[in-house]
């Protein structure tokens, strides 16, 4: 008796003692057989292969330890001294080399799978995708720190260089591109979108991690900001929540052919964006040290220097409401 | 001695401990007091009862459980293949039968219990609705495998279906608001909203599960985007982050008399709606193939093959900004 | 052989096996001493020190440990009745005790050793501290009922109360928020904004700890509110999702100075404001019982009782679409 009889033995028993205490029990047996059924018409999504997946699991672990040793202290569950802190750092960057060669792996192998490219060394190249990433790690300590900087000197309500390592998101979500900007620029598939969309989905900011960002990069608040794949940032920018870097609307049915064009913005050095701005287009460039007002909405390109707001919009304003009825409850 | 006064007897001799080694605490018991006292004047909030109410944590698994089983090989721990696939589908749909079940009996007793209707059979429909739950999986999946597509097409950015079903908050969003659809069809309450307030949290996407939605639905980036409870939309639309399907404002104190009329809008099939747009009123109808463009603000009806845009806004632009400072940072 | 030595020793061995069974693991120790080396140059930031930072794990806890005191009986894991309440709040405002004044210890002890202020009692303090905000639950559970209650009031989507303090991601700010300005009143450090950034994350809802919010105050929807930190709020306010309280432009560099001005707007009682609206500056008031329209831009004050309402922008409708072509996907 195999494993595969086995846990079907026992999953067959299971059914069996279930339909004894419930007779709703009876009509599982045949939405699995559905289910299953489902699975071979070819319509549907499955992973039914020996072949593994990369693992959100392992992802969010993948950021968790890269935060640990990026930002030593911060979020570890140990005190670190001079004396330990070599060994912390080797320590977790031991643990880092596995995992991410593992996750790395299994991203490549993913890709040779479904489009039947030939790979044979899907095991050699995640150990050195892996030890690439990690060799970027002491560097880009250097580039966090003027990320953190910016945010520091432009934004008033920060209380401590700290505050902003333990709670900004646009910290957060910037260190997580960052990271995964890197496995991007190594061709890995899959993974660096699980890295950002994981940043997105715990800060409501959306970096693809196709975009070049430059040094000294704060978003304050952040949510609702969108960047798009072929953006191209400059260094010293600042933006605020709701800005979008975007693409022009597409006619229907194009999506495929759009790949690897530039589709998103330029915006060059010291540019500031307000709240609500939304740029759209692969040929818009927005000239260095211009500013661009609140929920200005921009397809063309604008020169440096120059500051573009949203004409005063006309407003009604109507006085002495109407007195409010009984039905009020407050 | 009960087992009401063992832990009576434990709290106590724990205080005295604590008052010895810190005066502090002296003064918990007086406020621990003062809450159980705040626990009776009918103000304030609390479920002193025998009767559970539903659990966040149960419903969590809920979900995790039927993403496991909708997506078979991309969300659980182990590989799958074609051996072990009526297995492992057949062990998941078993707890996710006993915890649904579970659930929708909590649910269903809370409404019993708080407003005083006559409901004697809480254990029955809870397995009743919980299978009728189950045997909506396997065509549920199809209609995911369509919203994927639609993802895949209308996405330039997409680099492989996997990664869509890995990543994108917009089929998250989608596949917990069909699952809580379901339920809100069967008029189970509390816990379609719980589920897809969980995948608002996750995602920034807000579906009330009483909303209508059709097939190949594709949401963008997402971040920001309402869908109200009476709003329809037909088949293969897409909305992009930011957009909001609402209702008009009330008048002070008519929220209560308004549930249950068609208070959002009606998006009939084929329509694309950029960011930022604003879609209001339960009389509004978008016409089939109409495109409503970025940040538009609408109220009113538009008929079918129509394109709604924004009059370019008028921009101010400044040029030659001044020489800045030297208290410039950067 | 002290503790360290043997750490290093054991890091050591560690490296030889890994060394023996994969090349690349050779590289490990270089890149190791290189992320060493950047902890000494004074640009990259770490936290070596004996003196403990707070927690992120131990404030989620804080966060998860009142909920369960001011609203009994929804977040705990058992059931709670008449017999054993005290025993339950009494339990549970010990451990959040302990947390609360250790938290509350390493934070001001984070200041005293960042910035050199004299500081011998940092445990005297954060007991005291945690005292009094233990102290504050019970008065809280009264306003928290009443942002419940206008919540209820205003959102004809609601089911039941329960509902709400299930699920609602406004309820969920405010009362993180609530507790968060407690902290902030007494001067605590970092702790009260890593909780309302543990909510924002959580909600898309970003509520500065030092806004001050009156009671019945009801965020609907919520992603993207942005509420400042000098933002003074009255009674009665309800607010839709993408409202931004913020600050005007500040020119470059002036970020520091700017620092405990009244840089956010203030809004009177029975105030309005629908979703998308940015109100700006530390003079701009909006008078009571006004109402803000939908993404309506202000920067200057409104007198009481008035509506501001976008004027009707103008549309542009294209009629007759052009027919789409064969690359059309749907």
């Amino acid at each position: 008796m195999d494993l595969k009889t086995m846990a079907e033995a026992e999953y067959d028993k299971c059914m069996e003692d279930l339909v004894d205490s419930d007779q709703h029990y009876q009509s599982l047996p045949k939405i699995v057989s559905e289910l299953v059924s489902t699975c071979h018409g070819g319509h549907c999504h499955d992973h039914i292969s020996p072949v593994p997946l990369p693992s959100r699991q392992a992802m969010v672990k993948i950021i968790d330890l890269c935060r640990e040793v990026l930002f030593p202290g911060y979020f570890g569950d140990a005190p670190i001294d001079q004396v330990n802190l070599e060994y912390y750092l080797g320590q977790r960057m031991t643990r880092l080399y596995r995992l991410i060669s593992n996750q790395i792996s299994h991203a490549v192998r993913h890709d040779c799978f479904r489009y039947e490219k030939h790979c044979l060394e899907c095991e050699r190249l995640g150990r050195e995708a892996g030890l690439r990433f990690l060799k970027s790690l002491p560097g880009l300590r250097t580039t966090l720190a003027k990320d953190i900087m910016a945010a520091f000197e432009g934004d008033p309500a920060s209380g401590s260089v700290d505050e902003i390592i333990f709670s900004y998101p646009g910290q957060y979500a910037m260190t997580v591109y960052r990271l995964a900007h890197i496995l991007r620029k190594m061709a890995i598939p899959i993974l660096p979108r699980m890295m950002t969309e994981y940043a997105h989905s715990h800060t409501g900011i959306d970096i693809h991690p196709g975009a070049e960002i430059g040094e000294s990069f704060f978003i304050d608040h952040g949510t609702g900001v969108v960047i798009g794949e072929s953006t191209n940032i400059g260094h010293r920018v600042r933006i605020y929540q709701g800005v979008t870097l975007g693409a022009l609307s597409l006619p229907p049915g194009s999506g495929r052919s759009m790949r690897n064009l530039k589709r998103h913005p330029t915006i060059e050095d010291d540019v500031i964006i307000y709240s609500g701005a939304t740029i759209l287009g692969g040929e818009t460039v927005i000239g260095a040290r211009s500013v661009i007002g609140g929920n200005v909405w921009l397809t063309e390109s604008v020169p440096a220097d120059t500051k573009v707001f949203l004409k005063t919009p006309e407003l009604v304003y109507k006085g002495g409401a109407e007195p409010r009825g009984p039905e009020e409850e407050s």
